[in-house]
Formats: C-alpha cells, structure tokens, sequence
C-alpha cells in the first residue's frame, strides 16, 4: 500500500470515526458521515472501514465469548482491519462451490483449514499489526462454515501470538479502487491446515453472512453515490472557472458551464448521484426500523437489489460525464476525475453482479411482501404531491404516477408469465427490469426531495432548495420517461436473447 | 515509451503497412487493414500511424516541392513519425484562440515560432530519428496559419541538421492509450523561435486542417468500433470457457455464455461495434467516392459528427460489458479489457468533443443538402428489404421505417424551431438528437447486413450469416427502439436544461 493510504486510515480511527460503528448511533447517521469522510478517498476509507466493520459485527452476532473478548476491541478501535474471505477462482458468483476445507481439531471451536480464497480485499498490507479474516470454508460433512482466521493468533492473555500459516500468492491488480489491495492467497501450505475459529455453527455460514449481506450492499451503493457526487462537485468546479470559446452575442470568452450541453452534463450527474444518495440513506433507514416492523423489512428487501446497482450503474454514467466536462485535462490524473471513474467500475461487480442482482429482484423478490408496500409508499408520495397544489410539483406526481402504473403493469404481467411455468421467459430481460425499477425508485425519492424543498421554502431564487425541484423536473422529463421504452421491452415479452445461438453470439 | 512499443511499430513498418498508404489503395481497404492490425494495440499502432499519415498527406497537399522532397518520404517509409500540433493550454476546442506566433525571417517560407502547444499526441519520444510536427501558429497580421516544425531540421543534402529550439515541458498522464506519448512543449525558448516552414498559403492552416479533419474523425470512429469489437471478442471467449453456477435444469456446472444476461452483454457489444465498423467503413468509401460525387460529399458530411461520435460513445459502453463478463477478472490487467476500456474513453473527447459534434450535427450540417439524401438512402434500403419478403428481412424494415420517419419529422420540427430564430432552443438537447440519428443510421447499416446475409444464404444453421440477421434483430428491438423516447423528448422542446440557473447546478 501506498503509504499515504496508512495516514488517512490513522486519520480516520484517531478521530473517533471507527468507534462511532459502536455508538448504537442510527444507521442512516452512519452513512452520512461516511459519505463525507468517504468521497474523499472511497477505496481507502470506505473499502477498509466496512469490511473492518462488517467482520466486528459478524464477530459480535455469532461469535463466542472468548473470541470476542480476543479480537473485537481492536476490530473497533481501529487498531487492526477486517476482511471478508468468501470467493474462490472457481466460486465467485457460486459461493457453494468453494473448495477450502476445515477439518475440526481436538480443541472444540479450533479448526485447521487448507485451501486457497481469491479476490479477498484488504487481506494484507503492513498498515495495522493484525488482520482478522471472516472466511467460508466447508466442514467433512461438505457444510459451508464461517470461521475466524487471524493473521496472528492471539494468545489467552491478549499478546499476540503465532502467525497463521496462509501465504499470499499475488496481488491483483486492480484498474482502480487502488486504496485497497486485493489478494489471492492460499491457507495451510506449511502445516496442517491454517487455525481457524468457527463462527457460530457449522453450516451456518452462509446464513450467517446473509445477515450482513444487506449492509454490505448498501455500502456498495452508497461507494458509487460517493464517486458520482464527487465527479459532480469537482467538474463543476472546473466548468465554473474554465474560459472556452465564445459567447454568441457578446463574442467574449465564454465560462464553459453557461454551455446547454455542459449543463446537461452536470444537471445528470447532479440527478443520479444525489437521487442515489437518498436511496442508500433510504435505505439506511429501514436497516434500522427493520428491527422493530416486518413491513419496513419487507420493503428493504425488494430495495436491496435495487441499491446495489443502481448507484452502480448509473453514477458510473455520470462518472463519464465529469471527465467529459473537463475534456482532455478530465483524462489525465491531474485532476480526480479518472480515478472516481476507475474506481466506481469496481461496484457493478462486487457483492453481486449487476446480473445477479436482476434475478433477485424479479426472480425472487417482486413476488414477496415487500414489492406491494414498495408500490404503496410510493403511490402515498404521488397523493402527497398532488395534495401541495403546487404547479411544479403537481405535474411531476403525475409523472411519478405512471412510471409506478407501468412499473406495477410490467411485473404483472411478467410474474404472470413465471406462474404459468417460463421462468426463461420471464427472466429473459431481467436487466432491463432492474434498470426500470431501480429508475422509478429514484423518481419517487427525486419527487420526496422536491416536495421537502418547497415545503421550506417555495422562493425560486433560493437557489440549493430550488434547485432540487429543478433537478427532479430534469430526471422525471430526461431519465424518468425512458421506462417507457423498458416497458414496451419488457411487456413484448421479447426472446430474441434467449433464442440467441451460442456460435451466433 | 515502454520498448515493447517500438518493437510493435517496426514489425508494422516492416511488414509494409505504412508503405500501403501511398498505395492509393481505396479508402475502405486501408481501413479494413487498419482495423486489424490497430485491434491489437489502438493505441500504439493506429495512433502513431493515423497521425504520422495525416502529417504527411497534408505535407504532400500543401507542401512546397522542396518540404516534400525533404520530408515527405520517410513520413511514409515509417522512419520517422508525425503529429498534429493544434490544440494550447487555452484553446482546445476552440482553435481560433491560439497564441503561438510565428515571425518570416529573411528567408522565404522560413519562420521562427515562439509559444506552446498543449495536448500533442506522439509530440515525443526515441522510437524514430525525427518527428515531423504540423503545427499551427498565427502569423504577425493574426491569421492562422499551418507549418511544418521539424525535430530535427533537413539539411539540403538530405542529412539530419540542427535540434529545433523545443522544449517537451511535460508528458500528460493519462488514464490510458498509454502506447502514445501525449505532451504540452514550448516553442523558441533558447532563441529567437523555432524554425518553422510554411506548408500552403498564410491564413489558410485552418483551411487545410479542415481537409485532415473528416480523415481523422473517421479514424476516432474507428478506434472506438476497435476498441468494441476486441472487447466482444475477448469476452466471448472467456464465456466460452468460464462455468460458473449450475444449469437449472441437469444442475452441472454451467458455462457462463448460456446464461441469458451474458448473451445481452454480449450481443449488446456485437451490435455496437460491429455497427460502429460498418459505419467507419461506409464514411471511407464515401471519402473516396466523394472525389468524384457531389452528392457523396454531402452525405459524408452529415455522416461526420456520427462517425466520430456514437461508435465512441457506445463501443465505450460495450467494453464496460466486456469487463462485466468477466466479473472481477475483467477488473484487473490479467485481461485486456480494462485497459481497452481505458483507451476508449479518450475518444469521446479528442478531435471535437461529444458536445461539439452535436452542434456541428445539429446547428449545421442537417440543414445542408446532405441530410435529405441520407434519408433517401436509408428509405432505399427499407424499400429493397420490404421486396425481400423475406420473414425476418420484412418487419425490420417496418422498425427502420418507422425510425428514420421519427427522424424526419424530429429534424423538421427543430428545423422550424432554429428559423423562427430561436437556435438556442432548438440546440437545447443536441446531445439527444446525436444519438437519435446515430442510432438510426446504424439501425439501417444493420439492415444492409442483415439483407447482405440472408442474400447469401437464407439456411439459418449457417451461424455467421444468421448471426448477423439476429444481431440485427436485437438492435431493433432493444436499441432502435430508444429513438421513440429520443424523439418524444426532442418533439416536446424540453427547455430545462438551458433555464437551468448556474447556481443551481
């Protein structure tokens, strides 16, 4: 690792952010202040302190006593990192594929595991004195187990002991999200197997690291969000100051961001960043009451998909537009743009592929609880809106009205299909799906934002709480109406995909 | 430059490609060379070479007989390379701001140059014993004029004389086409100017650059078609190969190209750039036949800002396909995906931006007579498909029909909106109304393919050819079919970008 990434880490935990994951504060206040301290440095914050956290609170949820006495503290101190160690080279979307072994020893808990892991990030680096690995590995009876693998042992008296016998093999070297290595490594060359702690019960790892699935997927939203806010804040920034050209009345050098297509730009980016942002926060949120109301549960289940890929995709798109705001100097490292964009093709892979994803939204998903009061809440915005009587928010509820008719229309009909035995069928444009879904979310959190702004003030001229009215007449106008065209897709029932020969491909 | 660059270029030289510019070869074989021998390495090969063969069909156009005596041959021999030296730190897209002068000396045609030049592709490096620079400067009266500077300066006897009086500043770093040196260098620092040689008349280096430019635009075009169509194929075969998950059905472990999101990632990539390639190879021929034909010369015309833009803008979306094929993989220098992906994005923005062409589109060349005899062609294709009566020939001439009427009455309905003086309206969603045009325009070179195909054989086992009538099919229905929403939004004559305030940005 750089060392420059080594300072912001200490940055970070002497500040007291680490901690603030233990303070019982509520989730959405987390997300918020790591958007801030995030944008600045995603990879590098965001990558170490999620996966540090995420193996505290697997630690916390199932692990024993003792082990959490050992090794807890320092996950959240931030004395020493985490990781998550699931994927193999031949299991990386197909988890129960993994081929690492854990053989139990005499001592109860205490396991030695051989086998090899791949695409495992933050698995080393000289930054913090320990790394402590939450790792998937299958058990003689071929159940997949999670297990505690730490870098070093830890002795009874809480010193340091013996380091584990794993290797790291090589680095993989990434496009970008530099901030963070990324390892393949293997476990138990040199002995009988690395020591490994079990984590809950045997069989049970999977399930166990479902339950951290759902925030480990908002984070990856909310990691796109950041790079597409960052993208947005920095180009308008450099069109704010940039002479190009010339005005067509006065014939002066003109500052770009008076151009209507630089605008188009920056008003894009603006739209899916920020309407992803409040997605994640959303989404924060009913991580949170999820606890205590099984509808708010249901809802953040149909979202889940929803959040990891849509900020994914789509603060991608408006990464490519802040480097085209800058031209030539937006392509070069000189300024910040190029590394967002490097960085933000990271998150439509990881925790799930954008495909993935689309199967669990409309394969799984929509037929649960949680799509019927998804549609609900967002029809109460629609009333809400028309209710203010306001002549620019009005218009956009009817807008948000349709998108939510077609939206409810489209799966419908595609559900209809799945009943009647072709889930081939159904699934066949599944992407698609995703993208409309995801696109009417955003809408309806665009429209909540609006209504919010006017009702603090309905004076054009405040220019912040205006503009987000402005913003969501562009999204509803320029981004809402193409489900449109997704719905026509997807309601023809179209298989030219499917009925699409390998060798024609 | 990394030494394996030059290892590339001479085995590219020695194989006589660069010869096979003198050639007076058509157009379109150049280009179909091109595109194999530059799918390799964009960058590097077809970088330097496009380049130094602009340089030296500019020099053999406007060049004295004594420049070309002394210059010209080794420019094609592929001893030396050349470049284009156009853009300053102040005026990129807008050439007319330049500050670079040049001072006649006593000799005639001799100059000496004093300024800087920003953003000069291959404007250094060791791989060749010269560098040959078409550069522009203005002269004492203001007018920019075009001159040939030489690194190393030809003495009559035809040996290497003196180092001109240039200093290579800095190297630009850039995201990637890391296979071409890219520099901001300064002029006449050491002396009074760099030695300079008029190539044509003063005041007429735009003029003459203008010549290079429908050249060089087909070149981005086909750089970026390249760039797709090495992703598809790379991709296509890591899906061949990688299994991953089970078949629902026999529950085997599954080969990731049968799934249907792997398919659409895939056909998406063919229809980009396989599109993109047909349409740089029918802007060759038509550069070649509109030496002789008015009506070719139009047509190239309004073809131009296509040709430059939407192979750059959607093969860049089907590299990032390529990459979600491979997942992780994809993501990493194992592949060259990424780094394809990486190259691609330059061409979105040099030789005109996006947003420039759009106006050029638009604001200019719509309303000349090239615009109705593309949509004569493009009617003459529907017409020749419908009398296939072919089954799969017919309805997609229906779907094309339909479209390139869309684009009439778009164009129309702006048309009237730019004479009755309201230009700043009709340019409004210029960036829209490109790809709605660009995507029509690959819709019916798409159909010519298909037509083509099913001419030679209508047996549908035939993969190759079928291929191509399928592909076909998928761009109509999942790609034509956007220009219904394009057109919607542009026939509303949405204004919100442009009364968009600053501040609310």
């Amino acid at each position: 690792m750089h060392e420059q990434v080594k300072e912001v880490l200490d940055a970070y935990s002497d500040g007291g952010f680490t901690a603030m994951h233990e303070m019982d504060l509520p989730f959405p206040s987390l997300t918020a202040v790591s958007a801030i301290t995030g944008s600045a440095f995603t990879s590098g914050v965001l990558g170490h302190w999620v996966l540090t956290q995420c193996a505290a609170n697997l630690l916390k949820a199932f692990g024993s006593p003792d082990l959490i006495a050992k090794y807890h503290e320092p996950l959240t101190d931030g004395r020493w990192t985490g990781t998550m160690a699931l994927s193999e080279t031949q299991a990386g979307s197909s988890l129960v594929d993994i081929s690492t072994k854990a053989m139990p020893t005499e001592t109860p808990g205490k396991y030695f595991i051989k086998g090899n892991k791949m695409w495992t990030s933050g698995a080393d680096h000289s930054m913090t004195e320990n790394i402590v690995h939450m790792l998937l590995a299958k058990t003689p009876d071929n159940k997949i187990s999670l297990f505690l693998v730490p870098k070093s042992i830890v002795n009874d008296d809480g010193s340091l002991g013996e380091r584990n016998d794993y290797t790291i093999n090589g680095v993989n070297h990434k496009m970008g999200c530099r901030g963070l290595s990324n390892c393949y490594w293997s476990l138990g060359d040199n002995s009988d197997g690395a020591t490994g702690f079990l984590i809950g019960e045997e069989g049970k790892g999977l399930h166990a690291m479902f339950l951290m699935m759902n925030e480990m997927r908002i984070h990856v939203g909310l990691s796109a969000a950041l790079c597409g806010k960052r993208g947005h804040l920095e180009s308008l920034n450099y069109a704010l100051e940039r002479k190009q050209g010339r005005n067509p009345v006065t014939k002066e050098k003109e500052t770009i961001v008076n151009y209507a297509d630089v605008k188009r730009m920056l008003l894009t980016q603006k739209v899916h960043s920020e309407g992803a942002l409040a997605l994640c926060l959303l989404a924060s949120s009913l991580a949170d009451s999820a606890k205590t109301s099984e509808e708010d549960k249901h809802v953040l289940d149909v979202l889940i998909p929803i959040v990891k890929s849509w900020p994914s995709e789509f603060c991608l798109e408006a990464n490519k537009w802040a480097i085209q705001v800058l031209g030539g100097y937006g392509y070069t490292s000189d300024f910040p743009l190029s590394q967002v964009y490097r960085d933000n093709r990271l998150n439509m892979i990881h925790e799930g592929t954008h495909g993935i994803q689309s199967l669990d939204l409309l394969g799984r998903k929509v037929a649960g609880p949680g799509f019927p009061l998804l549609i609900e809440r967002m029809a109460g915005c629609v009333e809400r809106a028309v209710k203010t009587g306001d002549d620019e928010i009005v218009p956009m509820a009817s807008q948000l009205q349709s998108a939510v008719e077609r939206l409810v229309g489209v799966t419908k009909k595609l559900g209809g299909v799945g009943k009647a035995g072709d889930v081939q069928l159904m699934l066949a444009n599944s992407h698609d799906y995703l993208n409309m879904a995801g696109t009417t979310v955003i809408g309806w959190l665009w429209l909540e934002m609006a209504i919010a702004a006017k009702a603090k003030s309905s004076d054009s001229s405040d220019s912040f709480l205006h503009g987000k009215v402005n913003a969501c007449q562009f999204f509803m106008i320029h981004e809402l109406s193409k489900t449109q065209h997704q719905a026509r897709l997807l309601e023809s029932l179209d298989d030219t995909v499917i009925k699409t020969k390998v060798e024609e491909l």
